[in-house]
């Protein structure tokens, strides 16, 4: 009887052959993903009204600070009590039952190709990576303040993931001036990929000027453009209680051009939020309707994403704490009020190492599984985050994908038909013998299996023979192979030739400072 | 306005002020967990009746060969057809479906100390350590084959880890001769912890040796041993459709004193069993169910674990993958089919990565998940397993473990009292605010948030100015200082006397080699 071992090179040299002549690829669409998880409570249902309950309360006796005038003004007329010496507004609920019935419950973001576009609604499941960061770091090039050359990278790494669904602000390109940066910013993200695209929202002037290259690229009229959603931003309130004018006037305009805001409440636990999962759910609860609130005064039915992004510090330093418990159980609560306002909505995942170690990745990988039994919706920093926040390594990027990758992989169904159940299979093979190179396994092995992304699955001795490389070494060489590949999706040159064209013009009119 | 930054310092100094004089600590126990996570299913009801009824089938009519004469008489004696020719055994479902009867649905194992106990019954969530290895690892002294140091090492760590519940055979302890190795591994799980101990099933006269060991720590009489559960053994079946001699002997004799075997066919998809994950499991629950009918042949009542260790191989080079979405998908079935049964079952985690990096991180994690969402209640090779079993990792065992605590810190509930919810303390903090220092912070700090056992979360420059440890050299010097502590649990010294005198008796009579 043939050990296994011994049958192996056999049958794998068979496997071979055939592959070279026959190969059925094996089918994965990362691309448009339903979340299979169960969703997991944290609350019982009196408990979660009671926390909205008390948002409402909260919003009617204590009030948001709302630093813009013109949101303090959409607030008045839509009922709300201004005071405007302390730029206090209080909201009263019928106005937040109101905006919660006029936000969209279901929305598509196109995309510049529509495999890329991205649904939102409850039940949808869409990553993004790690954004925001002031740095980047790579095992070639060390920890440095993140330039246009690590965003222009980022992107393309993105880009070649089908699992990660769309941009981010991965890392601020410092090395571009303030008011120029966001033409960089946005011509990297239109040329090297075909994902949908972030803008941040630092003033009217860049978001019009963001909003017009997009339209460029994509070839749309104005009309088209507002016609639906075509890119977002990310809108954190100042917590506790207080939107800025940045934030606010965000608000405002990407909901009267019909673009989503994610509406985030930066929510730590014992700092800028109570100490408690339910008080910070509570306060990024009241801030979040707050903000949506504010959007649909701006332009009732216009898309927003409810959301949060709520974990814990640590008492001892005051340092912020990603994948811990506290994120966890506050992921969970967020998803149970999302649900009950039937919005999409988004949460975030992360680790607060500082490089991709262990820790690194059990904290994102605890953190995302907070998001998906939460059932969030879209979750941000689902791969690269490292130190909080402040930096984005371009390895952990490609090490958490490999988590995603296998998320997304529980979609597929599992097969169960009675040919799978394998009786006859059983029948092929004797007591103790092996499966290797029975019929049926020679008609599935190629398409059974999850392939690894950058997982290194051979023995002790293989892999000390090519390097000993750990995975943060063998993601190194990925992402540059990536980044030298330079695939860029197609786009009409001229196309092209206009976005640069408008965004010299722009430049020499002197472009458009960060409003704050 | 206080910054966040600005307040820290002085509100780090007040709370250490107050730590040092009435600091209350913060309750957490991981000793007797109830699973908190939702279950999840990979296949529809009609298809897991599919699967059982195949696996009924596959009893009937193909059979399982079992390779010790007595194993076959009991089944003959229990109806089963049986052809000592080929010691090929056909069961019918009646047996199978009297055995499943019988079996206990919930009991209890019994420790050196009340608070060690564990119970294990549908609902249960009970981890155990990488187990099996033939080899070791740390970075101190590297790579090298398993010693009884180890093991003994091993057995401290584990004794110190509350989230992880009972000893495994972590590693084997290659430097004691295989005659006289059982006394040396009993002596180290008995003197250096008070959890449940392991015995391996490796032929009559050494379980009877390991059980007489046991009863002599414990202070038990025969019948105090045999009235109920104080250790375990795991039995892995010869997938496929083989039980060879010492796992034969192992399911009678642990039977029928008693103790309980947790039966685990060890189902790699593509290698021993069929490529499928339900055609795997189908071939695994047949194999269980088999090696479960012989337990309650031997004796009716008898516990017993249902259980599987299924994953896939990679097809290119024949190499078992662990923590893939096969493997994730296989113990969701396996969840389905336990649940079905009503008993309490084993499933396992793992990695095959060679080193304790991201990828061995994700991978353990992930299959964690697995496990959890499938409702097991046993998860062997939970912490520390590397190269797929081959080896146990010292700093993995750590940073793994970090994981099973913060999963544990799951089954604290949410509390939301409408203090929790923090109206009041919103109302203490001005909007742009911070909650560091406010009443409902401070008397809260020192028991809301879980505190990391290897996780570092300061900053970027702290972590540097510390050495940049990554988190596998934090867990060494960890896991240094629970061995040089060297804290044992209490044992009458008489009774380890009493061990000491029974192995030097047994050892001068020649010990008692393994069968097989």
């Amino acid at each position: 009887m043939d050990t296994p071992t011994r049958a192996r090179g056999g049958r794998r040299r068979k496997m071979a052959d055939r592959a070279n002549t026959e190969a059925p690829a094996r089918e994965v669409n990362y691309r448009k993903l339903r979340n299979p998880f169960p969703v997991m409570s944290a609350v019982s249902d009196d408990e979660l009204a009671n926390i909205h309950t008390t948002a409402l309360r909260t919003l009617e006796e204590l009030g948001i600070r709302v630093l813009l005038p013109e949101a303090r003004q959409l607030f008045k007329a839509g009922g709300a009590r201004v005071d405007e010496a302390s730029q206090m507004v209080w909201i009263g609920r019928e106005m937040v039952d109101a905006a919660v019935a006029t936000a969209p419950k279901s929305y598509e973001i196109k995309a510049g190709d529509t495999k890329r576009d991205l649904l939102f609604e409850l039940g949808s499941m869409v990553w993004q990576p790690g954004g925001g960061a002031p740095h980047a770091t790579d095992l070639v090039r060390g920890r440095r303040p993140g330039s246009l050359q690590d965003f222009r990278e980022f992107t393309q790494i993105v880009q070649a993931l089908d699992a990660i669904h769309m941009i981010s602000a991965m890392t601020e390109p410092q090395d571009v001036p303030t008011h120029l940066r966001h033409y960089a910013f946005a011509e990297a993200q239109l040329t090297l990929s075909d994902k949908v695209p972030f803008v941040f929202a630092r003033g009217t002037p860049q978001t019009l000027d963001s909003f017009e290259m997009i339209s460029t690229i994509r070839g749309l009229s104005e009309d088209d453009f507002r016609a639906q959603p075509w890119t977002y931003t990310v809108i954190n309130t100042n917590s506790p209680r207080q939107l800025d004018i940045p934030m606010s006037q965000g608000l405002i305009d990407f909901a009267r051009w019909n673009q989503p805001s994610v509406i985030t409440p930066f929510t730590l636990m014992g700092a800028m939020a109570p100490i408690t999962p339910v008080g910070a759910m509570m306060l990024s609860h009241a801030e979040a309707l707050a903000a949506l609130t504010l959007t649909q005064l701006a332009n009732a039915g216009a898309p927003v994403m409810y959301g949060t992004f709520t974990s814990n510090v640590d008492m001892k330093s005051g340092a912020p704490a990603f994948g811990t418990p506290e994120h966890f159980k506050a992921s969970l609560i967020a998803g149970q009020l999302a649900r009950m306002l039937g919005l999409p909505w988004r949460c975030a995942s992360g680790s607060a190492a500082n490089i991709n170690d262990a820790q690194a990745a059990n904290e994102n990988q605890f953190a995302m599984w907070g998001c998906m039994l939460a059932g969030a919706t879209l979750t941000i920093h689902a791969a690269g985050w490292l130190e909080g926040g402040l930096t984005v390594s371009f390895e952990k990027l490609i090490t958490d994908t490999e988590v995603l990758n296998m998320m997304a992989d529980m979609c597929r169904p599992t097969m169960a038909s009675e040919a799978d159940i394998a009786f006859e299979a059983l029948r092929e093979v004797d007591p103790g013998g092996h499966f290797f190179g029975c019929a049926h396994t020679m008609e599935r092995y190629e398409t059974e299996f999850y392939t690894p992304l950058v997982a290194d699955w051979s023995n002790f001795g293989t892999w000390t023979e090519r390097g000993s490389k750990d995975a943060s070494t063998r993601a190194t060489a990925m992402w540059q192979q990536i980044v030298a590949e330079d695939k860029r999706p197609a786009v009409d040159p001229e196309r092209i030739d206009s976005l640069n064209a408008f965004i010299r013009r722009r430049t020499s009119e002197g472009g458009a400072p960060p409003e704050s």
